[in-house]
């Protein structure tokens, strides 16, 4: 059995992406960021680190796993399957590379910008250019990336792409558009074309109470 | 021929120390990031992205590996020796869960700390304050893990303690001390005392011209 708990954001979207290319069944269960739910007591038991996703994996190899970071959790599915990661050599280590350039670098970029854009208490000038340009500077590096081949790291899907579709579904939130990044808006057309992708973000917006 | 490209930066420092853990020979090339190197021409053709470390793997399976992004490098690392990464399990899956930690909770907090504080050209209070308590936080939540076992994701270093130590071993400029955190602290003179880390640091901090 394999249980997320997640809600509409970008990083939880990741995990039931991978789940529905995997053609894994699973349990989703809301955890309703926007009530703050993701730092209540019961929760922090599951994640400290009090944020979405957490995958529990009750017949993980070595017994139940309870696992957070979205990113640690495409490469435990993965690496379960055998699927999305080459097995070995530079392709492999290409994925690695483009997981932690968007954990350390776009995703957080994107995030910061959105805040200071349009949740801080007071403005703060120079926190909203610094975050907006790197959002846009990130966007653009994967740009570059994306100009050399269909996928993010090559001619086939991988967790890689995966990670990448969860900002970039959210770009509205960090102010960003793909005016001038043509090739992730091809790639994007094609991820969000994907069935399985469809399916995944079809039951995440079935998390959020209707307003 | 391993060739690493770095400078006595947070995230430089892992890579060196990984290579001296592993008894790996390696050639050090400075990138002197107070100068803006990473950003120079020549640099992104190494690394588009602008930042440091770059390790160039001359011997890599399936031919000469350019690869950036430290925590995939220090996977690259493990991997290619079979060290340092449990090979399969839940103790494999909490290496990737600190990695990612690191990666986009932890290290960016401490990051935009130390800028707002330090660099920003103007006083941004909100900012600051924000990040501030980020870094704090994120520092508590490690140090829950660290109570719980000697290194950071069990009884043995891994390469989830070598991407936490970049950090800590630069808290200062991230304005954080070990003071509400007994076990980190605990965990850092350890690591601190090994001889792999102290040779690290000592060939990182020889790039740094003088004053």
């Amino acid at each position: 059995m394999l249980t997320v708990y997640a809600f509409a954001t970008p990083n939880s979207i990741k995990v039931p992406i991978a789940l529905e290319e995997l053609g894994l069944a699973y349990m989703l269960h809301g955890v309703n960021v926007r009530k703050g739910e993701q730092k209540a007591p019961e929760f922090l038991t599951l994640n400290p680190n009090g944020k979405v996703p957490v995958l529990v994996d009750a017949e993980a190899e070595g017994g139940r796993l309870v696992l957070t970071e979205s990113a640690a959790i495409l490469i435990h599915l993965a690496e379960k399957t055998g699927r999305l990661l080459p097995a070995s050599g530079g392709a492999r280590a290409r994925v690695f590379e483009q997981l932690f350039f968007h954990a350390s670098g776009l995703g957080p970029a994107f995030g910061q910008s959105g805040f200071f854009q349009r949740q801080a208490a007071e403005p703060q000038p120079l926190a909203i250019a610094r975050f907006s340009a790197e959002a846009k500077r990130t966007l653009g590096v994967l740009d570059g990336v994306l100009a050399r081949h269909p996928f993010v790291t090559g001619d086939d899907l991988t967790i890689a792409d995966i990670a990448h579709f969860g900002w970039l579904w959210r770009r509205e939130f960090a102010g960003v558009g793909f005016e001038d990044a043509p090739h992730v808006a091809r790639w994007y057309d094609a991820m969000v074309s994907r069935p399985a992708v469809q399916r995944a973000i079809e039951r995440v917006n079935a998390l959020v109470p209707a307003a």
